[in-house]
């Protein structure tokens, strides 16, 4: 009975680490649909969301069931929680992927971003990206310097979220507030899936030491 | 023992309950301080929102131990785990109002919205306020028509949220990209800030019927 539950145990955090890699995807998918105005992607980016939100809902059941039928504590009991914490985290990883790939289908076939800020976001993209895998990574090895990296991935995505702002508001900008608009929101949605990609990994700091880090300054 | 266990669970409800009212409060606050440009206001709003994370860890850390020492199943289980997701949402509504008042610092002694628009942030902030308020009103009472209540006022919301968009993208805005871009993102706060009141009493309805109503399309 204890091997069952033990493997249970197991199982939910494999599938949250399944999840990570999921929203990585879906924001690689969905920076491309942004830098390429590629619509089929998101659409795809946009349907597979659903997905997402299902191993949530699962991966919640899991844990209730885990808490309900086997109490568990200590080490255990931080392991439920932080993967209660997690699903809520990862899954909104997937709507802030899917909020990117909706601008990318609202503008189609106009390019959201004037070429100059392009880089960014390819940046800001394969920042979230590497956060998603790595925060999917943590879950599974429970190594807690590669937690801490993500703090460093985390500020590299703030850095280009201030940028971002400091070009928007330079008197040199041509394209209007259209394209500003589009630019501060999407900024904004790359920089907030970075943050839960960070609170992920801070939760598993917390499971390994009992204690969580300070607080996110968002 | 029981009814200690019992007094617990009301205990964690309780301060749940003063959460909401404290963020909103908080908001209300945060409204003022943007639409007055009262910087002492907004600096009340930025130091007083670290005793709202302070309640948000003591709660969770009161759950925790209600999982370890009494090992709830059914209802009561509900009520833990759904207060640990309502601590959370309930911390990140008084982060958001942290952002609003933030902004009107940034940008004090100028006020941050052409006279236009305030009118519409006025509103934002009462209906944020509003939402604040009932979800702590259902968290004390688990009134399902009340948890309702708080879905349609999440409509005023988004509406108002959508006219702040229309009103940048009109080719008469004359107030340029600084603006626009901050106007933005105070909208995208308060927008959020009603989709975690109406998250909060989404679990209340899950804790009374033991299902979540359908995910909120943010």
């Amino acid at each position: 009975m204890r091997d069952v539950y033990q493997e249970q145990l197991d199982q939910l955090a494999d599938e949250l680490a399944g999840m990570c890699n999921q929203v990585a995807e879906a924001m690689e998918k969905a920076t491309r649909s942004l830098l390429e105005a590629d619509l089929q992607l998101a659409e795809e980016v946009i349907s597979e969301d659903i997905r997402v939100d299902e191993i949530r809902a699962t991966a919640e059941e899991k844990a209730f069931a885990l808490l309900a039928l086997q109490a568990p504590v200590a080490t255990d009991l931080r392991i439920v929680v932080s993967a209660i914490h997690g699903a809520g985290d990862i899954e909104r990883m997937g709507d802030l992927a899917l909020h990117v790939a909706q601008a990318a289908r609202r503008r189609h076939p106009q390019p959201v971003l004037p070429a100059e800020v392009a880089p960014y976001f390819a940046e800001m993209g394969s920042v979230g990206v590497r956060l998603a895998r790595k925060a999917g990574d943590v879950i599974r090895s429970r190594d807690l310097a590669a937690a801490a990296e993500l703090e460093s991935d985390d500020d590299a995505m703030d850095d280009l979220h201030r940028h971002m702002f400091s070009v928007l508001m330079d008197p040199g900008w041509s394209h209007g507030v259209g394209p500003a608009v589009d630019i501060t929101l999407l900024a904004r949605f790359y920089e907030r899936y970075a943050d839960h990609a960070v609170a992920v990994a801070r939760r598993i700091v917390y499971v390994v030491t009992g204690r969580m880090p300070g607080p996110l300054t968002v």
